[in-house]
């Protein structure tokens, strides 16, 4: 059979650093050993649609809702088959994405949740760390339910960590203190029973890992690209709702 | 004075990692604190694209132009109001890119030049480091002619060392033993009167570099990455033909 490969679309620039993160992992995935074997993507790293948190927490920011369909219309436009937003909070905004295009659009906390029941079945509770805005939506609680997975979100002081955390790595510079604070907020998680830490913001994963958790991890943007590699390698149709 | 932030179009793919540490350079040179700081940039990561060299050398391999000028009208349509091909090999076919297009196209080999001029004013004799193909276009020799330096290649067991080593990065399996052959190649282009080394293929400063090189290194990645946030932000109007 002849080797399907798709084009990747990626609504990107939430944030670049992320995106970037997004693109090297899905280089790693596929297997090459030449330019050609590689897959072709279409990155519209826009990094002007504006920010996320303060639109979904009624804090007066933009909507960034027209800025995501238009981003959503040019990757389709330029020859995306698939299409991924390597950014958490984002997903608050997928339904009316999903809809302004005819290719699917992947649910980044959908592939999450499917990644974790396969490679923990056992599990009861998850940690999230993610932008209070990510928490707030309860995309990942929503997506975990079906699987009786309680969703376990850091208590007030530790999500105001968690935000300096992520806005900080945007700006580069999370230094070393900020970081181990940000870790001890994910292992409180684990003492509070979740049995692994969803990495719920597609920036964490530039900081934080099993290495500092000691809990089993979900990197979301990891999870992400393996998904959209096997979607744009696989010899079946694509479904037209791959998240739904 | 408002911020002016053109948007950057990435002919990429070729291959994909130098695209990603194209990328990478550009979010480095950027000074910003926070997502809406950053350039938008958009990249067709486009690997299908045939092998430069084959068709430059006449030996038998498809002609890559009409999927080159596909992919500078694709990156146009979606945005761009200016082109970058971080391909050294590819430039060969520069004309028919830039007359396909409305905005200007960079040209790396005149941005190394200037580079180089700025840098080294009194340099007379500069290596080159780049595919046997992108030798063989002469486009080094002419960008560098009229500032009186003239270019040394290495010969012919030297070029073969480097063509397999830059072969190797897009396999993923450029080895410590293959990656100190090239840097020797490096090194004996300074014993041979070079007064700086051309990193004159995208993949090579992935693995070469002065510290293993022992020569001021001009690395074309990194020069068309600067070019590009430069004219990205710059005030003046953008010139029709940067390269020209």
């Amino acid at each position: 059979m002849r080797a399907v490969h798709r084009t990747i679309g990626v609504i990107g620039g939430m944030g670049p650093w992320a995106t970037l993160d997004f693109f090297e992992k899905v280089l790693r995935l596929t297997p090459a050993r030449r330019d050609q074997e590689h897959l072709r993507l279409i990155i519209d790293n826009n990094p002007k649609i504006p920010d996320r948190g303060p639109a979904i927490l009624g804090e007066g920011g933009e909507d960034p809702t027209p800025a995501l369909v238009a981003t959503a219309r040019t990757v389709e436009a330029a020859g995306a088959d698939l299409i991924v937003i390597p950014c958490n909070t984002a997903h608050f905004f997928y339904e009316p994405i999903r809809r302004a295009v005819r290719v699917p659009v992947l649910h980044i906390m959908e592939e999450v949740a499917r990644a974790a029941a396969q490679r923990l079945p056992a599990l009861r509770r998850v940690g999230l760390l993610g932008t209070r805005a990510t928490v707030a939506t309860g995309l990942y609680q929503k997506a975990f339910r079906p699987q009786g997975v309680e969703v376990l979100a850091p208590d007030t002081a530790g999500q105001a960590v968690i935000d300096r955390l992520i806005y900080a790595i945007k700006a580069g510079e999370a230094g070393e203190a900020l970081r181990a604070e940000g870790a001890a907020v994910g292992r409180r998680l684990g003492e509070a029973g979740a049995g692994a830490v969803v990495l719920g913001c597609t920036e964490l994963p530039l900081v934080l890992g099993e290495h500092n958790l000691g809990l089993p991890v979900f990197d979301s943007n990891l999870i992400l690209a393996q998904a959209a590699v096997r979607l744009a390698t696989s010899p079946q149709p694509l479904p037209r709702e791959v998240g739904a």
